[in-house]
């Protein structure tokens, strides 16, 4: 199955590939914006295009993709469908887990999921409100409790990562780990958990984001990823895969804006109408609607620029690895949330003002324009944006970096 | 049916009674929004309310409701719903056809219709692009053939006002009309008339605003409101209308907004969540929260301010009757087309940005919180914004006052 | 001497006179704006118009201008210059104080100096930050000491209100006094009154803001307008006068923008040129620069009707008196404050942005174009607009009306 | 005088230069911005430095920097002073004319004036108006007669490019070149070349931007770099000077920007005060001036990572030589044109926005802080912004690049 391994491909081909899936998708993006169905069939496509292991490192068997490159793929796919370059975001990030430490097995398994079996990858993540899952010594290994809302992903993935808070008592290897959090894989389905079926929102209508609900679920400890004291300060390697994955949402809008603005381009060389009292033959000569266009466009450029600045500064922090400073961290949040704040504004600007320059027969449900406002909006709530603009804030005018935490 | 003639009200009591079906329709707001059916029920709760007949004069047995009077209706109607706002734009202005002139057997039918039968009129209006409906002679009467799309509330309407082009070789009491732009009254149903029930957009989804075919519809010389060759030099008090049913758009976004904004303030009371790294225990306290909320507030404020002076001039251009100078409808089209771009830009603003004030739970579709964003962006489509914005720029820099036609 | 008494005019003598004065303004806004002098002439052109008196109630001989027509009188002189706007805000709410009470003798003295010798009045205001001056006993009157920065007219205003903080053990007719805060009028100029001469800044050259200093400044018990605790709960009626004098800011900004986007309009007539690219003859005919022009004239009009409902609605809580309860005080703040903001954003976009339409030779200084903007930026800094903003959100959202102080 | 040739040296001396040269710079820049004089001493700086010979080839003993690199250091200067890195845009650029091509007198002539004696460049450009300057033969060589307005930098500068039209019946080397377009070197003093003194405006005051006259300025062959056809397709490695050109302008509007946002920083660390009811110590912990200076922050960083993405395009398209295809130079001018209008409105949003976050006392001349918008506010307006607009989006809408002429 020559497709499930693309490690002798580069960015050019996984590009080329994400082009052509985004293409399929495209045709069905309406319907499937309607249904909102589980997109099980959608990951098949992404599985066939070999794009689901381009994360993983080469010397492991995978595409060996740097950060920017797994960013540029997330974009590209957003240009078509912003649901599932969301789940492909989470997914490609979430390969890399439990591949490095000392834990071989768990290794072995994800290795062997990943590039024979086609896994793919979610999050149970950590919760912005309380409470957590709680993870509780049972015989040779652990159970866990509770329920997540939002888990993206989760209930079409193979593989989870699953953040838990350890109980009071707990131990692991017999140290004592009462009240730390941990992270466990979990293989989906597994009895005891189960999703709650209950997304329905206005715009990421693919992203299956329900609740999901563990009922003693075991867990052994060769699933265990790693535990730690809450609120510890991890060193900058291990933190800065949050403005990673921020930025990948970033991503995510500058993409979903490219498709909108190509979608509205396209739209107004074919079904465009002059306005009738603009005195000219086509809509795409009315300088009013060619300024409005170009206004978008640039602002749309600026974003996708810093974002890209944003991916080359990901790689040379990464590459660091456990020599990166907190400021080497620091820097590259800041780039990056000022890259999402650039890209939120873009991305909420084009999607709502392309309608104005295509015109009245542009509401029609059927060509579906609005699901890029819609996705866009919805997505651009997962953390407020003013706490982004006050850490950039705090860095330009204080100096101080973004403090860690599970958002910033 | 006390309530079918509120003859003896005034503003307050129809502000009151718009209040008091809007807090009914919010009620099902979300399910019809889904639905998109016709507003049959709706239609109804409006008659009951007796705000049907507040604009024929009261020397006719109406409410006698001045414009901005109408206008303060409508957008407390748009609070609520923003559907049935702009049907009782029409609608409203409708009930004013065909009152005046020598034509008496159609002005008893019609106060007739509308203040003992509770008629709810519509128009099959002039389109921004050709060809039009035709009229050609057929015994004492004419017949109409033809179709239009985009005839807001007309499937759902009693009656409706039809413009027409009359075909060459066309008389009206024996004087040619050939290619004149005709209004006839045409009840509804009619034999002949069809509806294409082919209305489904992003937003207005209860306007009914499919297309209509009219095949050799029948009507007769007393349905005729007048007749005029097209391109005529109407009098500043005919065409004043225009600028008018215009400032009623801005009276739908204002309107929309003002619920909005309302619906994100209520549901920040009592579901928002402070976010987790603010340090305040209610979303409501939050600084980044409050001032961004005080800002689309402002926005809106004004927007509503100039709303309101424009509604003072309309009832002054429209008391001034055959008085009315060019200057004095240019005057009104100014201040109204400033007060459009207002509502406008205010609309699009505060329907968008309530989400990132609420968090990603407002996302929820059962909310439906992004109806207000699709149905001011649905409607904000009528015309297009930045020739409203050329219009109002080419009186201030250059003295020049709007050329009436349909749009300005 | 007739001008000094316009008790016979009206609102529209009044913005006659205003248009008048403002008219001779301009002809040297820009050799004005560049030496900064202290504004006697312009002060003596502003007395001869009649202007000086219009604030005084009617019953007293003066003109007995609402709020309302104050402010409009504020903004057509801001239209011309609004150095001398700014400080005829003072002056015309200043010229009230001292009138009421059982003060028989100040009250005569001041509509003597008002009504027959053309005083003009100006404040040493309530400072933003401590110290204040200071008053404390001395025979039988009292000494003032201390020094103020921002002290806007104080230099050339033949009486000036002067805010004190009262020295401990300080009494008042034998009643204990200390700390609580008082007011004295206080001719100029006075013996140990000094004025720095130290205003010169980017904008509103004219204002003389610079401090004053007084030593042993003597005034007597016949001077003292009122006194009382610091940071007691005035009643809403005392409390008023802050909602009035920040929307007398608004409209400094409104008049500005007005003033510049003619300025600006009636440079494209006669100087504009179209751009070489644009195949237009004229530069008004350049839809791109009409659009753009359209836009500025719609955020200003709005902004503007805004404060014209603000102030209709000043006017109406002014005339309740000591029945103003605390609601009304509130409400009016609130739509005062929403003026500002609006005023604030659209004075500095009209300001900034006409230059763009000029074209490069606009930016001569010999036009001194740049003294809108750079009047309305250096007023808009008299308190922070965030500030404002935060007061309308927290009404908006949370129904607090703000907390009255000396700024909101 | 080692410091006249950095051959030696690369970017990163370059900016440390250019650093050391803006830190002397900005402690005369409020007296400079005053006095607006001639730029002699600062010239004389930038000599010093070594900075004036960086863009020479290496292989012809300059330091061979690229147009990224050239961009970069007219950023770093424009941090400090935007006149004399506007001056500098010129100069850099311009010492490459001449260089290549048949006319080695002229190349070794210029190489010896730029390397050995220091000189200093400027243009006396193709107006946007006509008329232009005329050449016409007399004895051996030629005489240019005519006036050109805003020739920036020519007045201080060693050695000019002058454009020209070639009179009627004029020949270069016997061939006709009647009315064609040509460009001489000329000396700077030269027999019958004055200029104006007449740049006095509101901005950029430094720059020595008025106008000059040429009566019989004599000249020979050996100072014509070129001659041709006016309205002549040049190829696109001729054109493409233009979108580099306009590339450094958007570098000055950022590299301002980036000055202005640090100097309202330093200025809160050292003289803001938290406003009085903020609750705060510190203005820099109030989260309202936070957050408003983290939008600043964002929306410059994503205009500046644009141009420097444009930058990288330059030097790739400029590598190209003859080999650039129209589609790369207009691919290359697009995103010039985008990155212009993204540094457009970030410098003027930022430095006008810094004001409300530093307070009232920021408004002093003695800080001078609105010299920062005066001088983007003055060469922005080079030429029209919405031509820009209008450019990228038709580029964006219908796919058509910029038409090569003298500003696009």
């Amino acid at each position: 199955m020559k497709d499930l391994n693309p490690s002798q491909g580069g960015i050019e081909d996984w590009l080329e590939a994400a082009t052509r899936v985004g293409a399929a998708l495209v045709k069905t993006a309406v319907a499937r914006d309607r249904e909102g169905r589980d997109p099980v069939e959608e990951i098949a496509l992404l599985r066939a295009s070999g794009l689901l292991t381009i994360a993983i490192p080469s010397a492991q068997g995978g595409g060996g993709a740097t950060a920017s490159e797994i960013l540029r793929v997330i974009r590209k796919l957003a240009e078509a469908d912003t649901s599932l370059a969301q789940l492909m975001s989470y997914h490609l990030f979430g390969t890399r887990i439990g591949l490095g430490g000392t834990n071989e097995d768990l290794r072995a398994r994800r290795l062997e999921g990943f590039l024979k079996q086609g896994w793919f990858h979610a999050g149970i993540a950590q919760a912005a409100y309380p409470p957590l899952l709680e993870a509780k010594n049972d015989g040779a290994g652990y159970v866990i409790n509770g329920a997540k809302p939002f888990t993206s992903g989760a209930a079409v993935a193979d593989t989870l990562q699953v953040w838990v808070r350890f109980a009071e008592g707990a131990t692991v290897d017999g140290a004592d780990v009462s009240c730390q959090i941990g992270q466990f894989i979990v293989a989906n389905p597994t009895e005891g958990l189960r999703f709650g079926g209950d997304w329905d929102a206005i715009g990421q209508r693919q992203t299956v984001s329900g609740g999901a609900t563990l009922e003693n679920v075991r867990v052994s400890r060769a699933d265990l990823v790693n535990a730690a004291p809450e609120g510890t300060a991890h060193p900058p390697h291990v933190t800065v895969h949050v403005p990673v994955i921020q930025l990948s949402f970033a991503e995510l809008y500058i993409g979903t804006a490219k498709g909108a603005l190509r979608a509205a381009r396209d739209y107004i060389a074919t079904q465009g109408r002059a306005w009738v009292s603009s005195g000219y033959a086509k809509a795409g000569d009315d300088p009013l609607i060619v300024e409005r266009f170009g206004r978008l466009s640039a602002q749309l450029a600026a974003a996708e620029a810093l974002a890209d600045a944003a991916g080359q500064r990901a790689d040379a922090a990464l590459a660091q690895g456990p020599a990166l400073t907190e400021g080497g961290r620091g820097a590259l949040a800041v780039i990056a949330y000022q890259a999402k704040i650039a890209a939120h504004e873009a991305g909420l600007e084009v999607t709502s003002r392309i309608f104005e320059l295509m015109g009245a027969r542009a509401a029609a449900r059927s060509y579906g324009f609005d699901r890029f406002w819609r996705n866009i909006r919805t997505h651009t709530l997962h953390d407020p944006i003013h706490y982004k603009t006050h850490e950039v804030g705090d860095w330009a005018l204080n100096g101080r970096f973004p403090a860690p935490d599970y958002y910033r």
